[in-house]
């Protein structure tokens, strides 16, 4: 049996972010074509000052391949005490065939990666034609992400970003501008910042104030992406009342995602959740219908899209004779 | 960051059967001092001619490690389709105090070997310090395991064995006497092999006819390891009506180990078990208090054993430099 070793640069190398769009449309549509099994993750949560870690597992019968991924954070004494990072990640990838360990990658770059191309593929489905204004409420990281894989796909004029942090978001700026030469107006408030969104992309960690219902205006896409368990929440969810919601698992987001909070005050019953992202994808059931709308697509995020990224990676990697193989038995 | 990467003939080369069962007895222990976290497992059942893949997840406070073994079984076309054997293990230890991955091991002797370690374990808390002879009921590669195991800590005079299939058994005696220097004698039926027993092992599949209850002898141990799921049965549960009845888990054990037979018939209640194996060894419940005693140590198996017997191979190479280190980043 031979395993392919990836490190961090080389998985960088292989994908590029067009790639991880595609990977991760695949997931969603497998997701609602009976292709997938995605039994509940198992994790151990440690004491203060460590964090938790998390084992997810996804099987896609299309590829025949088996991910496990190994995530870890919130380790916060890790730089100083061990010279890591506060979170790691590692995937593992089984031939579903053979039961064959496969593949071994690092896996702390598809974490961000994947989780930006979920909000570009709902923009693909749901946002209007002619959105051209992006707003990042928080502009961290995972903000940075959504605006790489959205300016993949369809042409951003201009992006207003709100931080409760002024060095964050000012270094937001600069780097979007000179990264992809997309000006970034900087909103003197929230409320502003929302108010001029096509696309309204919330990255928060979920426990700050919220966005607004009459914030918002009609013929919004909303990309909810901060909201992934219980106790954290970004919207108003009076935003739900009138909206058409599209969520990557009903499970998982009438659980713990954004979804749960209009859910838990009677706002919405389940029933008014319009559906699943890989039924639209499907041509099951439409995306946007009207302008008019305001659609919300609430992420949660699944087992299956590190599956399909990581097989992408993978794949690329034979194909490009990049990794190390280690043979663990004869 | 850096793993280590170690193959089947390294692991094979860094622990002894001695080990093992110091490692077994401490995850015993460690169970049941509080020292352990076990989620339940997850898996994926693919259809047949394939098996399934289960991934077993275990910590270990006292040595600040977390152990997930993945483990396939039942791909019974692996050796011709694939060029694999139809079950493989590999082992994937974090360090707790960061979440670090540090070591992935081929974990195909592990099994077998904490298993084998398991009996033997049982032997030295609830065997007669009498016992000579030992009975092996069907005498598959679990069965010499355990003749292994349980050689490193008494004096085995004879074997009594039994087998379904005469070629397997005729190959156990040739393989044991040759190898250990003890005698084989070939029963004429089950009943006769199990009436010579001072020590009990069954490691059958669990589907053929049981072990009657009136062919065991008083004073005798029964090791009972062929049992871990819910429809495998290897004893009358008769058996346990007057038995001193060990567990590893009482949970796993009642749940889908050969105790859950007479406690499903009503012969037994949960709490005519005498404990878990870890209160015995740890001292807070006595062990065998009479030669007259039946004994029964029923072994479904946990991951705190693979962590336990894991660690031990990691430290071993470690101090003996073995093994390739991979640095997944930097």
């Amino acid at each position: 049996m031979k395993t392919l070793l990836l490190k961090k640069d080389e998985v960088r190398r292989l994908i590029g972010m067009t790639e991880v769009i595609g990977a991760v449309e695949e997931a969603y549509r497998a997701f609602n074509s009976d292709q997938v099994e995605q039994p509940d993750y198992i994790g151990i949560e440690l004491p203060s000052p460590r964090g938790e870690i998390d084992f997810k597992l996804g099987y896609y019968k299309a590829n025949e391949v088996i991910s496990m991924k190994a995530s870890s954070g919130g380790f916060i004494d890790n730089p100083t005490a061990h010279g890591v990072p506060n979170g790691m990640a590692t995937i593992f990838l089984f031939d579903a065939r053979s039961g064959a360990l496969v593949c071994v990658m690092d896996g702390s770059l598809i974490l961000g990666l994947r989780t930006g191309a979920s909000g570009a593929v709902s923009v693909k489905a749901l946002a209007r034609k002619d959105a051209r204004k992006v707003t990042s409420v928080e502009t961290g990281n995972q903000a940075r992400m959504q605006i790489r894989a959205i300016n993949e796909i369809m042409q951003i004029e201009e992006i207003h970003a709100w931080d409760n942090n002024r060095d964050t978001l000012f270094k937001y700026k600069t780097d979007i501008e000179s990264e992809y030469g997309i000006p970034v107006i900087v909103a003197n408030s929230k409320k502003e910042a929302v108010e001029q969104a096509d696309i309204l992309i919330t990255t928060t960690r979920g426990k700050g104030s919220l966005v607004e219902a009459d914030w918002v205006k009609t013929g919004t896409h909303i990309v909810a992406i901060g909201t992934d368990q219980r106790g954290k929440q970004e919207l108003d969810p009076e935003i739900f009342r009138n909206a058409k919601i599209v969520v990557d698992s009903i499970a998982q987001c009438a659980e713990k995602g954004e979804t749960w909070h209009p859910l838990n005050k009677n706002i919405i019953a389940k029933d008014d959740i319009h559906g699943e992202i890989g039924e639209v994808l499907l041509g099951r059931k439409p995306g946007r219908e009207s302008d008019d709308e305001i659609t919300i697509f609430d992420s949660t995020g699944m087992a299956i899209q590190d599956n399909t990224t990581a097989s992408k990676i993978y794949q690329n990697a034979i194909a490009n004779n990049v990794g190390t193989f280690f043979q663990f038995f004869e």
